[in-house]
């Protein structure tokens, strides 16, 4: 493994899982909040309903959403699996010309390629940790990772969403929160943007006015929409 | 390549990106809006207009995140396969014993995996392909899903929050509201749930019901939040 791949590696789960709930977390309680700003008679304690009741329906939906698919990913895997192992059992001949296709197909010759499927089948379980991996392109997924990554997420959520809140909170008229709020949201996801990007790889520059740009189109859009149709 | 394996691919992609777009769309704005029901002194009106504001917002951060998240998807692979090229040239010995090392891990003797290897890097494309999905596990983007992709989201985002809130359209009080759009929703979630489920190859019920699980927590947490700010 390259040593750049290692540091993917490293960096990645918790990270990932971070990026994904304050991505969503910092744009689209801020969003709402800015659209009701837009929208006439509206309190500052009613934006603050909203964004809470937004931000726990949200990271529930992300949270649990994301727990329950974690947990389809294992047992998709598994079933797959057993499937691999039957095949491998049941009709060895067509499983050993897939791990010929396989190779053949990447320029490796015919009689090489015999010689290398034969060999593999030689260890049934490294035979079938091949087919999933090369044929089928399933990574066992971590079996206790599905929790763990729920709870990352639904947590960066709250986190991202709470902020571009709080502004509502310390003013008492919508379009003085929506100015601090949006001066707070801005910095945070040019802030958050540039250090994601960095971990991504992708120029941070680039990526931090990207990811701003999301939320200031999002809030944009919820702005114009809340006014017009409360005129 | 299996049937089984060639039917998730035809079924794939749009499909993804429905059920991605709509399992947060009937989620979200459904939650959202049951979580305003709850609150003291709100009407009709602010819920849809809440409500309105939380698609445009949540639609735009789906789709337009996702669009650049698929762009950054693409410059990653162009960089990594740019990358793989140089080394092939630069250091030919190093990812020769590491085409070695993926096979013999997975059983191949040392004297096949050396003629193997020697085989892959008679074709330079071939051999990078080869190491960027065997050893780096990476998988060729569509540059031109990105865009297609985004807008799939979005859309079924909208058309997954538009159902939940029209029961606020054609009522007068919020609670009658909640009572219709937690109907429409339940069932809208159901069918949802049980033909993503048999889509993904999981049990069809057991899907439903963890996917309407998932919007009736979101939404009784809601209400209660924001029943609790607002006493």
């Amino acid at each position: 493994m390259h040593s750049h791949d290692e540091q993917h590696f490293e960096s990645s789960e918790t990270v990932r899982d971070v990026v994904i709930g304050m991505a969503d977390g910092l744009t689209v309680p801020f969003a709402l909040a800015a659209g009701l700003s837009g929208a006439a008679a509206i309190s500052n304690s009613i934006i603050v309903t909203a964004g809470l009741a937004e931000i726990v329906a949200g990271s529930i939906a992300m949270g649990l959403g994301g727990y329950l698919a974690g947990r389809t990913e294992v047992d998709h895997y598994s079933a797959e699996l057993r499937r691999e192992y039957e095949e491998v059992e049941r009709v060895p001949e067509r499983e050993l010309a897939e791990v010929k296709d396989v190779l053949v197909e990447y320029g490796v010759s015919t009689a090489s390629a015999a010689v290398v499927a034969d060999e593999l089948s030689q260890d049934k379980d490294k035979w079938v940790d091949f087919m999933m991996k090369f044929e089928l392109g399933l990574e066992e997924p971590h079996p206790k990772r599905a929790a763990q990554s729920a709870r990352n997420i639904a947590l960066s959520y709250v986190a991202g969403g709470l902020l571009p809140l709080s502004a509502y909170v310390f003013t008492s008229a919508p379009h003085v929160g929506l100015l601090y709020s949006s001066g707070i949201t801005a910095v945070a996801l040019f802030v958050f943007g540039y250090f994601k990007s960095k971990m991504t790889g992708q120029a941070p520059v680039t990526g931090a006015l990207q990811t701003t740009l999301v939320g200031v189109v999002a809030a944009g859009c919820a702005y114009a929409i809340a006014r017009l149709i409360t005129q």
